[in-house]
């Protein structure tokens, strides 16, 4: 059942402008949560909303909602809810979160214009605090709407710059009056960037996102002897540098073999005392561990630690470990996936059903309604950075099939 | 020939007393190069070597001699010179050095005292700045020494702290009026803690140094892509750290398959960006090797070349590298090594023919003379830290072994 397309000269023009605010003197994009530079960028969007004739409501943490609920909707149906998030990281890209968010303003003005009567209401949301950079943890907004963290503990949290996130929120005009979790969905949908390379690869302009993988982040820290460089034979040394290079080409060489879409990364690490002529005391590094399937991501978790057991027996370093974060994999809803399927092969498009890598508000809604997410492409795989980019034609061809999702979902016999 | 043994209370007495001067307020030793806490120092040392009955003199960079020139000796022969250091790493042990020269005074004033007439001058020689913590290059004063840097440009050398060495030198009193290299040794003989844990394991007293490794230092720098650590296939990645890693498991399963003396150390390693779930875009890390055999250094040097050029095909990644520091290995006087293996072996001590893995004063004097060490144990093999150790009886063991060592070589037939 596909109708009109999106405006394709709105949309971009819209992502265009709301990626010009919030620059800072460098001319980077910089819309951390709560900040000046978000106030700016909600403001526009609550000002899009309202041209788009839909209802604003805002609740204690900032989460923006705008509601199109026609008169001959049911209107105390539980909304389709399209959305993401419009804060942004530290010189960030124009597309992450906005992309979402935008798309969503415009299929409700598309349906709109074609007349469409959708069966409930639509909202588009726009949640507080998605990146994290700011206030940790990231998804906050989300996390607090489905009741994963208590609204008062998150408005209470203390930032990296020493701001309280209710004090910040009140400050720019974002500390709304509804209840977190005042609007509950009937399903969401979130479209995004990849942000990764697998679709530009494959050639694919679509994504249609079955689940979300696994997080399993931990600090390793080994501790050896500094001993001197020439001095001390190759048999009497406890180099943990060594031992960490030994957990590194480990944790490869398993995900290699492995044949799954495990992950395995090891993005941070430090040497002590950091001397050229001196034996690592001590190395300490992070492992990023993920999977999309939660008996495999424990299974890796397993395989880790027992490694760990065996490179301090051979190397006779000390090993611990400290868990920093851990978030189970998500499955996406199978009806919506088809629909996205389905959506895209209707407009001649190439789809992949595929896993996302990152982690997104769409994975906290997840917990309380049937959710999926819609990819496009990511050139290069490159996001959190000004090249993130994916190319007008697939901006619009995602934006056209989440149109069509949402038409579908909402058609007046649904 | 061996007659009486050094009086071990006068040795053990000044090493305590030297290693009492130039404490912080925290009670770390701290003897920098021309630093207030070495005119201290050297104030002590000169003072004991006076009233020893040596003639003092000392150079422009600063290296004191303390010459016993009996009558009865040849006194336009040159010298027998033992010798050492007296500066000291931040927070030092109380031996590294001060032993050498300290041992050495106790020798001269044995003999004195035993009324042994040598066949030639003895020299005692305290070196400016081996330790090179404030001012670069280290074994400064006994390389200006051998006329292998020059006085002029050493003493322009600007220092960690900004002062200039020749300034300080002369604010200490200690810009002497001697032209360096004015006192050429007919040999020279350094007895110095190991600095290595290998007389400790091998529970062997006395090592009678062959050879001094060859020193070469590399910064290898290794740039790949900065991406997603959730969304970027293990097969698409261009990972530095994991390059890095690939590198120091190289070195270390080289060095442990080659059975020789060989040491490869990777002591400083840096990532960027160094986030957790970001694929790390540069690995910046040292590479320390060493061996006494130039043709095997060549040939470890060779093999890490090689090696990096296979890692930068199978991983994508861009490798270069960068020499900080490359000295060729040193070969002692094989006269001088038996004749240290003799002495040991007449009072009883067992000894071993070793290699120097760390640098010496010895290095810079044998381009000039006949040159030679003798090697106590390091407890642990620690050293340039409170915790460098040796006993007593070691210590005691080693000064009379360069005793007799000295004796025979300075013997009238001689």
């Amino acid at each position: 059942m596909t109708g009109s397309s999106v405006n394709e000269e709105r949309l971009l023009g819209r992502l265009r402008e709301l990626g010009s605010i919030g620059r800072d003197k460098d001319g980077r994009l910089v819309r951390l949560a709560a900040s000046d530079a978000d106030k700016d960028g909600r403001d526009r969007l609550i000002a899009w909303m309202q041209e788009a004739g839909l209802d604003v409501a805002v609740d204690r943490i900032g989460n923006i909602f705008g509601i199109w609920a026609p008169i001959q909707a049911d209107d105390t149906a539980k909304p389709l809810m399209l959305g993401s998030h419009i804060d942004t990281v530290i010189n960030a890209g124009v597309l992450d979160g906005c992309y979402g968010v935008l798309s969503g303003l415009e299929v409700v003005e598309t349906l709109k214009s074609e007349g469409f009567n959708p069966s409930r209401p639509i909202a588009i949301a726009a949640f507080t605090n998605e990146e994290g950079v700011r206030y940790a943890p990231d998804m906050m907004g989300s996390l607090v709407h489905v009741g994963g963290l208590d609204a008062d503990e998150a408005l209470a949290t203390v930032g990296t710059d020493g701001s309280v996130l209710g004090e910040e929120l009140a400050r720019i005009g974002y500390a709304g009056p509804h209840q977190p979790g005042f609007l509950q969905p009937h399903a969401y949908i979130e479209l995004h960037i990849e942000q990764g390379p697998i679709l530009e690869r494959e050639e694919t302009p679509v994504g249609a996102v079955e689940n979300l993988q696994g997080i399993s982040w931990q600090r390793v820290t080994i501790e050896g002897d500094a001993n001197h460089a020439g001095t001390t034979p190759i048999s009497m040394r406890r180099d943990a540098g060594l031992a960490a290079a030994r957990v590194i080409t480990f944790l490869r060489d398993r995900a290699t073999a492995s044949n799954t879409p495990t992950v395995a990364t090891v993005g941070c690490m430090e040497f002590e005392p950091n001397a050229i002529n001196v034996i690592p005391s001590k190395a300490t590094f992070t492992v990023d561990l993920r999977d999309p399937d939660e008996e495999k991501l424990l299974a890796e978790e397993a395989a880790l630690a027992t490694y760990l057991d065996t490179i301090a027996d051979d190397e006779q370093v000390t090993i611990t470990t400290k868990c920093l974060a851990r978030f189970q994999p998500v499955t996406f809803d199978s009806g919506i996936v088809a629909a996205v399927v389905e959506a895209a092969t209707a407009r001649g498009l190439k789809s992949k059903r595929m896993t996302s890598g990152a982690g997104h508000d769409a994975q906290m809604i997840a917990r309380i309604a049937p959710s999926g997410m819609i990819f496009v492409p990511s050139i290069g795989g490159i996001s959190h950075n000004p090249k993130e980019f994916t190319p007008d034609t697939d901006l619009v061809a995602g934006a056209n099939v989440l149109l069509d999702v949402v038409r579908n979902l909402t058609a007046p016999e649904n």
